[in-house]
């Protein structure tokens, strides 16, 4: 990692031209140039990046094990694509009848263009920062109100991770509304069998009992009864698994009259005609919205959806987006109800959710603004007529099953068996069944069915072909479940339906948010970095894309391929010996890690005993939450006043709890953003009384190349990739975590009920996720950015990560205070410098009255996104520029930085300028219309306001609202679009 | 085409669920909903679409002719995609070493993403409007430095159509810089044979002599010398198309001691590292910036480049983007040089190039700004050293023919016939070269040329294999030809490496500039429709875009097939037999048909007396400069107080010139926007003189399945598929215009040198541009857009198209004087209603001092781009709508207009908002930081200047600068990116 060898790096074409391809990547995605870098050392004090390392570092810390990353040189950019394309050729594309929860869907283009592939919408971050996230805001809310809509309840949150997981939340809500005194919760066994596995994972830990009952039979209803005081909710699949559509009032009923909670996993599509779940008596609706123009993707990634009536609003699981105020009185948007979530919670949290599927949500919600409710019907009414004209044709060969339908017909084949059929229909159709057992199939149609492939499956059951002049007209649904309520009726479902008017839409939202195509995006604890052009290309591959996640791993030999060799590169990176791609974000990978250590102490018949997780105090919020809901009780560990772990507190704990020591969770360098000297001794003092290391893997951009959690000593760890590994964010989502393990977890690493993964063992635990890798359609966008650096250049990003911290830091720390690093020091124990991120400690000025939000608010007037605020320390702002971003934003922001502390003595001192801390940020509506003598009364001027320093008039993106009003949006709680009445009136 | 039908095609699946798969275009592509469409006519007071029609357009001129486009009812998205892809897979991709001005090249992702796949890019219109237009100005601006840096030169322009036609432009400077008095034009024997083919075509027309000599040798030299007395100019290629480079600097002697002009035809890429066209004295330096990120696209688009020292700077011909300042004294871009163009100078115009290759010039100024000079070398560096390595092994069998070369090697071939080489080359490494003549062939080498392929075009020419290890440095080039002078210095090209770097700075030019990802573009005579992403996504599909344009036809079935189709529709829309995809600018079509009309003449032995063209005067300036270029003598006809072409002028002049007649331009509906009732009149009366009628189409979006050209009676028509058939004009380019002709012009339509067209004839015409089918990649575009309508939606789109401009029109009529239509006409003739656009008339408003500039500067600060500004007439705004516009739109524009209305008033009545009129555009800067004591001097609002309207808070493009001073600009004429100094200078 010297110098020198960095401009080899970054330019491997300097001194002579060589014979390999010159589209290099690592000179792309890191920002700063070799002269960039000298000029950064050097204020810093150094003449070499080894020498910084090396002070920046401890030395027990920094192995610089060399990595076995293939290509050592890194793929260049065409050829990188060239072997992507290689391997999703390798994926056979099959038509997919599977259906279990995935359908075929067509992604309109316009939104494909515009939404899933424009950086614009998919490299944002979580919508923390409201005034320049209007549009994303407007766009979840659409989806919100898209949902409570067709589920007919009163509240849904902007997306959660797949089916199963939703499904997991559901109970979770039924068991806690009760205070978990009933310990018992009613599965359906027309339920797809993957949610059941995800459902009964979450029960395992915290020792809820799930019964499976036949919910839509009169015996499985009485069943019910007879155990409903011990009930704590049901859950229902509406339409079944099978395809069934069935009345489940009586479940509801009997469900209620014991102030238990029902719940239905539904299809949003179906739910256009069907009797929608709040007829029903349904206190939960659940499901995916994937159908809604998201793409298989093996698995995902999709969005999930879930809604609830407005008593349990304070209860839902996610982010919600609400209606609010601004500071003037506008109406605006922004996440509502903050104080559900884990990061004020913590281990009280009844839901460790943070990174959703806000992307996917968007695209979803789109899909519906695009065919509106009519569009939408006519494509539900087309895929029920298809169903039924099929069911026609195949009952007089074969049984069908379900006597009522959607999309699914199960069949109980006549005179041949199930393999038999799926052979023909693969083999002389290109078709995928779905097997139920030795004599039945399904088949769920969707909207891409063509009259074509009506008629080839009705080839496959019957020998006979589609005979279209035969049939007048398509079916329709049954009287008794059409649904005869108006859906979407709001105004932004009936606009939309021209490509231009669309295209328009879109553009409008995406100009009112800040992204990475605007400016730097310095979330500490977010890594938010280059998401390459080349990495997100691959999720418009169909190879990849178009593959359902239960199809035969034989059609899936691409994916095999490209899974094993992103677990392998990753075990490298972690120094770990197994990877799982299973779960689909952060917070997922810790539940799952935490699973995989108490199935290893119950393997060893320790399991009850084993319960005490230590985590210190300056966690992030979704470790307490994911311990508490794998049955673990969270022990603090304190921290001390330089920030590092108290190991004295930490050995006294663990040695008090030793006998029921579970876990610790600590997060690398840590959360803080210090390299902690005394991190190996935490690991000993752990496993030394018995218990095992969990490392979140939050901060893994300043390890890669330079330690590991392996070397470290750790036993399991996660990874962000949409951190770490340039995933974009996607405004919320999708993200993906990998979890990795040291031999002694491997065995326990999660199985798939469809899906045979190569780590499933006799010992694995459930599913934690619907598909078996997860958002599978995601990996191939960290896998190109590994592959395309190569273990060559890998150890450079954590090192221009760091140095970028440390050089913004060593430009701000005459004017802000920087926690816990003391640039002074002379000890050689890496206080002296920050890893990757630093943490402004704006506490000193609640003296003069500033807050760290008027900082952060400030910002945007600046055309920045806010640093992480109050995390981990109330307060503060954390920064992380990561190594993407060049010199030039890099001085950027520190000179917007330095301006603000200008503002801040002027505040201080009673000067007029002071104001615009308070009144940040200035929308650009705040700033055009307020009326001259109102403006008189703020005495400072337009110009101040909006243009602090020069570059803001060659580039800024601006604030579309003033500050929001928390308070006003949580006492008028709304969470559904608007109606017209309710802008004007807001508006006057 | 009743209301009735409309609501079917609009969406066929209303009644009931139908067969046909559901995601059907017409209701994406066309604005108003048939519920608008009600509406609309009431206001017109129509109950039937019909009805309206019938009122609209003269009885004898709707033939209402069934359209034979199939299918009848359209490929939906999802079949069109998949037939596109059906027909790309029929094109085969072939490595290409066949060169001859088009090499393999890399687009970065980052710009394939941002720029060619981002409608905020290719959707917007030539930057007419400069205020609204800075990014693109600014890109523009990037590429004529990159052209002026790498030759030498003092100016470039913004682009040309493809080399050939900048060869032809060259000639024609020389020739006009002379009055015209020397007529031999010397052409090296060493340029790319379809230059010479373009060069001969417009030589032929006004009789230039070419002459060819081979300049690169003393005899060449001396026989230049020996006629060099009437010689206007020459033109050599420089590296020539054998691969050789040479020094000219003796032909550029002899030639300016004679006072003609030195042209190179030369190659940016070698230009990096080679001595400058400058260095030996050229005047004029073109070629093609393709293999600057730009792909084959089997001919095109691509920019062509053309620069000359500043003495000609008066004469270069296209658009000229130029450093000035706006009305605040900041410094500013826009079009500059207007003075030269045809539509102020028509017949004296020397060129008549309008639309260019804009999105392309684009493109490849972002792959300079993307490499920096010294990334552009290295590319350079390596494909000179691979191409010597080569030639190193391929001399030990064979000889190499150039003794010098930059990336091209002609080889004499030993034991071995040309055939057989490449018949080894095709079958066993799927490889291309160039067959010279039957034992030579020649070979061009490129940035993406890889290790692996020099080995395999070793192996092919010498059966041995490469061996690296013996290579221990890439060759230099010599140091004779080496370049000293720095090259690309300016900030711009230094800056943005990264891929954070580039995606901002690429978002940051594309948020200047108004699109239809904005709003409407209501220019008159440039129908700008929507441009769908299906459509467009063709452009990204590599079976379209991976092909060489002299690649074997046999491996171009695909495009075959879709030209065939593509012709043929037209032929049925325009009512012709047969159809040329040659001219790739609707000027290129005008000067491509009237050629045809010529040789008609010649065939007759006519060619020298028929040499009048009649002429309009309402004529786009394109007209009279396309005429004057084919050597024919314009004969201007009056028109009438109404509009109409004033029959009695011209059957005055048809008959007193008939014996010299050649033809007659119109454009119908006429450039006033009417539907003429006297067009077939003026056609006969044309006819009976002898001449022949060209029809420019550029108002073919009003006749699509109403009427045609071919119904009519005309003889040729072109079609701007830019404008009528939805590709997206890129800013200013990519074009294509297609001429469509009747049986007895068919012989004559253009062969090609390389490629032998299905058209091509012994009576053929030279080519008229550079590549067989012009920029054949944009043809599946317009080709999509036709087979997504068929013939059952195509009248509907003119229909809706006249609907919406009549509608717009109504509701303007009590406020605005529209010109020529009289609405309370009683007759049935078409003038009571417009066809597809109308014209306001502002110099009403003259006499208080309103100017039409005051209200197409004003239109923007409403948040929209001006229609076309006096054109065809001075003083007024042309207003057309196009189909895709929906009602809501046309509503938000309409009001607009009224607003200004108000104002105008108010400037009348020297109220102070009238002030508004005059200071607009406001910029945002503006807006926002004009001092309150300097503001208050304008006695209206911020919010008055910015906001006039509601709708504007939520959604406004704004204005980056303030209204341009052109004055300024031409006077201080500045063409290149200024330097930091000289930005300073102006700001301050
Ligand atoms: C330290 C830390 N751990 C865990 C998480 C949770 O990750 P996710 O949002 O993917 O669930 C985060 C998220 O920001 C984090 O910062
Ligand atoms: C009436 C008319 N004819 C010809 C042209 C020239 O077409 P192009 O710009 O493609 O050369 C135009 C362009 O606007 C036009 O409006
Ligand atoms: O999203 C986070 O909580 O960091």
């Amino acid at each position: 990692t010297s110098s020198d060898y960095y401009k080899k790096v970054y330019n491997p074409s300097t001194e002579k031209v060589s014979f390999s391809n010159l589209d290099t990547f690592a000179r792309r995605h890191i920002g700063p140039t070799p002269e960039n870098v000298k000029t950064m050392l050097s204020t810093l004090g150094y003449s070499d990046l080894d020498e910084f390392l090396s002070k920046a570092i401890p030395e027990h810390i920094l192995f610089k094990r060399k990595l076995k990353v293939q290509p050592e040189q890194g793929f260049t950019e065409s050829e990188m694509l060239d072997h992507l394309h290689e391997i999703a050729n390798k994926n056979k594309i099959v038509k997919s009848y599977i259906g279990k929860g995935y359908a075929g869907t067509k992604l309109p283009p316009v939104i494909q263009r515009n939404l899933l592939e424009s950086p614009e919408w998919y490299t944002s971050y979580t919508p923390y920062q409201p005034e320049i996230s209007q549009g994303r805001l407007e766009s979840l809310l659409n989806y919100q109100t898209m949902v409570t809509s067709l589920t007919g309840l009163d509240m849904a949150n902007a997306s959660l991770l797949d089916e199963g997981t939703a499904a997991g939340e559901a109970m979770s809500l039924s068991y806690h509304n009760l205070k978990g005194k009933r310990s018992k919760y009613v599965v359906d066994t027309n339920i797809h069998p993957q949610t059941l596995n995800v459902i009964k994972s979450r029960a395992s830990n915290i020792n809820i009992e799930i019964v499976e009952l036949p919910l839509s039979t009169n015996e499985g209803v009485l069943q019910l009864e007879a155990i409903s005081n011990d009930v704590c909710g049901a859950i229902v699949q509406y339409p079944g698994t099978d395809g069934s559509v069935h009345d489940y009032s009586r479940v509801g009923e009997i469900l209620h009259s014991k102030k238990a909670l029902f719940a239905m996993a539904t299809d949003l599509l179906a739910l256009t005609l069907l009797k929608s779940p709040a007829e029903f008596g349904a206190d939960i609706a659940l499901g995916t919205s994937q159908r809604f123009g998201v793409p298989f993707g093996y698995g995902g990634p999709h969005a999930a959806f879930f809604a609830t009536s407005y008593k349990y609003s304070r209860k839902i699981p996610g982010r919600i987006v609400g209606v609010s105020k601004d500071r003037l009185g506008k109406q605006a948007l922004r996440l509502a109800l903050q104080t559900r979530e884990q990061h004020i919670k913590r281990e009280k949290a009844t839901s460790n959710i943070c990174t959703s599927q806000a992307l996917l949500a968007n695209i979803a919600a789109m899909y519906a603004v695009y065919h509106g409710p009519e569009g939408l019907k006519n494509i539900a009414k087309r895929v029920f007529g298809f169903t039924t004209i099929l069911a026609s044709q195949i009952a007089s060969h074969h049984e069908i099953v379900n006597t009522k339908w959607f999309d699914t017909l199960t069949v109980k084949l006549n005179g041949v068996s199930a393999d038999e059929i799926l052979a023909v229909a693969l083999h002389e159709h290109n078709i995928n069944l779905f097997k139920v057992d030795e004599s039945k199939v399904s088949i769920t149609l969707d909207e891409t069915v063509t009259e074509q492939d009506l008629d080839s499956l009705i080839q496959i059951f019957t020998h006979g072909r589609l005979d279209t002049s035969q049939i007048q007209e398509l079916p329709n649904l049954p009287h008794e479940f059409l649904r005869t309520d108006p859906i979407l009726t709001n105004e932004v479902f009936n606009t939309h339906h021209s490509e231009t008017s669309m295209l328009r839409y879109l553009h409008l939202l995406q100009s009112k948010d800040l992204s990475l195509a605007n400016s730097m995006i310095p979330l500490g604890s977010c890594t938010m970095k280059l998401n390459a052009t080349v990495e997100m290309q691959t999720l418009s591959i169909p190879g990849f894309n178009s593959i359902h996640p239960f199809a035969p791993i034989d059609q899936a030999e691409g994916y095999k391929q490209l899974v094993d060799e992103f677990e392998k590169d990753l075990n490298d990176i972690t120094g770990f010996d197994a990877t799982t791609s299973m779960p689909n974000s952060g917070a997922q990978g810790e539940y799952t890690g935490l699973s995989l250590i108490r199935q290893y102490h119950k393997s060893r018949g320790d399991y009850e005993k084993r319960n005490i997780c230590l985590i210190p105090v300056s966690a992030h919020g979704t470790n307490p939450a994911s311990a508490a809901m794998c049955g673990l009780k969270v022990v603090p560990v304190k921290c001390l006043e330089n920030g590092s772990i108290d190991l004295q507190d930490l050995t006294e704990k663990a040695e008090k709890h030793s006998e029921n020591l579970c876990s610790i969770m600590i997060t690398y360098p840590s959360t803080y953003g210090l390299f902690e000297p005394g991190v190996k001794t935490a690991i000993e003092t752990v496993h030394k009384n018995g218990g095992l290391v969990y490392l979140d893997g939050a901060n893994m951009n300043a390890q890669v190349g330079l330690t590991s959690p392996g070397d470290l000593g750790a036993d399991v760890c996660h990874l962000n990739i949409h951190k770490t590994f340039a995933l974009s964010h996607g405004g919320g989502g999708p993200g993906q975590a990998p979890v990795c393990v040291k031999e002694h977890l491997k065995p326990f690493l999660p199985s798939h009920h469809f899906v045979k993964t190569p780590h499933s063992t006799k010992e694995s635990i459930e599913s934690v996720n619907s598909a078996p890798y997860g958002s599978a359609s995601v990996i191939p966008v960290s896998y190109s950015y590994i592959k395309m650096l190569g273990a060559q250049a890998l150890p450079y990003v954590s090192t221009i990560a760091m140095l970028n911290a440390n050089y913004m830091l060593t430009r701000l720390k005459n004017d802000y205070k920087i926690m816990f690093v003391d640039s002074h020091a002379s000890t050689n124990e890496g206080l002296k410098h920050c890893a990757h991120e630093f943490i402004l400690d704006l506490r000193e000025f609640k003296a003069v009255g500033v807050e760290a939000i008027d900082v952060a608010k400030r910002l945007q007037d600046y055309g920045f996104h806010a640093p992480t605020m109050s995390f981990p320390v109330a307060g503060t702002l954390m920064i992380e520029p990561t190594e993407s971003e060049n010199l030039a934003e890099l001085d950027r922001f520190v000179d917007a930085l330095l301006s603000i502390r200008k503002e801040i003595e002027a505040y201080a001192n009673n000067e007029p300028l002071g104001m615009v801390l308070k009144n940040a940020p200035h929308s650009l509506e705040d700033v055009v219309s307020t009326p001259q003598q109102d403006w008189d009364a703020r005495s400072y001027t337009r110009e101040q306001a909006a243009y602090p320093l020069p570059y803001l008039k060659t580039a800024k993106c601006w604030p579309t609202v003033a500050r929001l009003d928390d308070t006003y949006g949580d006492m008028n709680l709304m969470c559904t679009c608007p109606s017209v009445e309710e802008v004007v009136e807001t508006q006057s």
